[in-house]
């Protein structure tokens, strides 16, 4: 039977793999790059720099694939549609991969940003080429440290306050309105700079760019003040990388604009 | 300058360890151990076993102190002023603990299970002792792998749905209503199995125990019928060890039950 890892491998910081998936990388024969665009590049060196650090060379193969880019022109109420061929195309490659790729017995694994678990579709699409059954595999998830885990432990501070709950979410979401019931919302995935729409209230940012890389920036203080600051820092970022990935959490004040 | 590491040790297996915070174990002097009553005597073993196993005998030492337990028997309206005096108590703890037992240039380390930012007061209570300004102390946080995160890739399931929001929460804050506005929600800290109240609704359970460890304990289903073998089992577990450890995931199916 072949067997798949899908490896968390943290969200920046080499050190941030766990000892689980350090021998989880150890087992593996084929490890499956997919390619996002150049942009990328510098986190595709990344994983194969993990590799060469944590298993001896000539012990692995690496199968590198393009990754189908989303439409992301659809938009708005065709969203969905989008993301689910683009699903399907994915899975096509993943079925060509694991079927072409990887021997009878041997070890494949996918080596995952952060956490799977977060805002990644890589375990929706083994689901999905299980259920087309052109290949038998068996799989496990590795956790990985979370882009959220480690933006509040370089922040030093909690996801949630005493006894309340903390919400993660989207910046296509948070567009729509702050989410009720919660003051701690972890926005990811904004291209927007969503949280400007805020401004006006008393809610605490803390904002990470590049976390756990050399490039990390990070950011905190009242929303009013640290905005155009944050706002700033991510221009000049993206300009001079010509990619930026952030993450960040807002800490609503208690009585402020709740209902 | 005093050093503190506070460290997130992952919620049950010690490979859920990183290298970051191996090395930060490895670069520690001396480790303060608090001991929350006999029921988590497994822990405190489980911690010294992890010393051991990564850090040469001789090299450090573990303080032990008593960890004052929480007046839970305040409730309802009295949960946060009984939560302040706990504080207090601890940061009481600490203070003592950083002043008499580390010395200036040492470095100490808090094992925080899972992750520090989740339902962890560690990071509160080091600001508390900090403000008080008695005795002065650096401090940094590495970031683990939390029971959450354990609990969905012992599951091979993700938090979220595609581009969609995850509320994690306490079963106190479940039992005043389902969250708005998220249909996946993540229950820590239920010592009354309050997914019950929601056992006629078209709800998933994903639900772990002891996550991790030797005795861990796995149910996922509709909730109508795995809620009744969570309950079954849970008991029996509790019955058998004399504690428990438990979180879940509810996954609401869409339309069901929203307004
Ligand atoms: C497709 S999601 C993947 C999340 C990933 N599975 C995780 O656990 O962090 C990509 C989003 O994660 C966040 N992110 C990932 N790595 C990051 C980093 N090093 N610094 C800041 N944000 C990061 C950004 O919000 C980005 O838009
Ligand atoms: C005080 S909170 C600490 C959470 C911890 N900081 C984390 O990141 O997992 C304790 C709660 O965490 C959950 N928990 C911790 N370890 C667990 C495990 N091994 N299995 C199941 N639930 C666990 C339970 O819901 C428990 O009530």
């Amino acid at each position: 039977m072949r067997k798949i890892h899908v490896i968390g491998i943290g969200a920046g910081d080499p050190d941030q793999l766990t000892l689980q998936a350090v021998r989880a990388l150890r087992s593996t024969d084929v490890f499956f790059v997919l390619e996002k665009g150049e942009v990328k590049g510098d986190l595709t060196r990344l994983r194969r720099d993990m590799l060469a650090t944590h298993i001896p060379e000539g012990t692995y193969r690496v199968v590198e694939a393009r990754d189908p880019e989303r439409d992301r022109t659809a938009g708005g109420a065709a969203y969905s549609p989008a993301v689910g061929d683009w699903r399907a195309a994915r899975a096509d490659i993943y079925e060509r991969l694991i079927t072409e790729e990887l021997g009878e017995g041997e070890s494949g694994a996918f080596l995952v940003w952060g956490d799977p678990a977060l805002y990644d579709s890589t375990l929706g699409i083994l689901e999905e080429v299980l259920e087309r059954g052109a290949v038998a595999f068996e799989y496990d998830v590795v956790p990985g440290i979370s882009s959220v885990s480690a933006l509040v432990a370089r922040h030093r501070t909690g996801l949630n306050r005493v006894g309340r709950p903390v919400q993660i979410t989207t910046g296509r979401r948070l567009a729509e309105g702050f989410p009720e019931g919660v003051d701690d919302v972890v926005v990811m995935l904004d291209a927007h700079r969503t949280f400007r729409q805020y401004a006006g209230e008393d809610i605490d940012i803390y904002w990470g760019a590049y976390i756990g890389t050399p490039d990390e920036i990070l950011v905190s203080g009242p929303l009013a003040e640290a905005g155009p600051r944050i706002e700033r820092l991510r221009a000049e970022a993206r300009e001079r990388k010509g990619w930026i990935m952030d993450t960040y959490l807002l800490r609503r004040n208690p009585g402020s604009g709740e209902r």
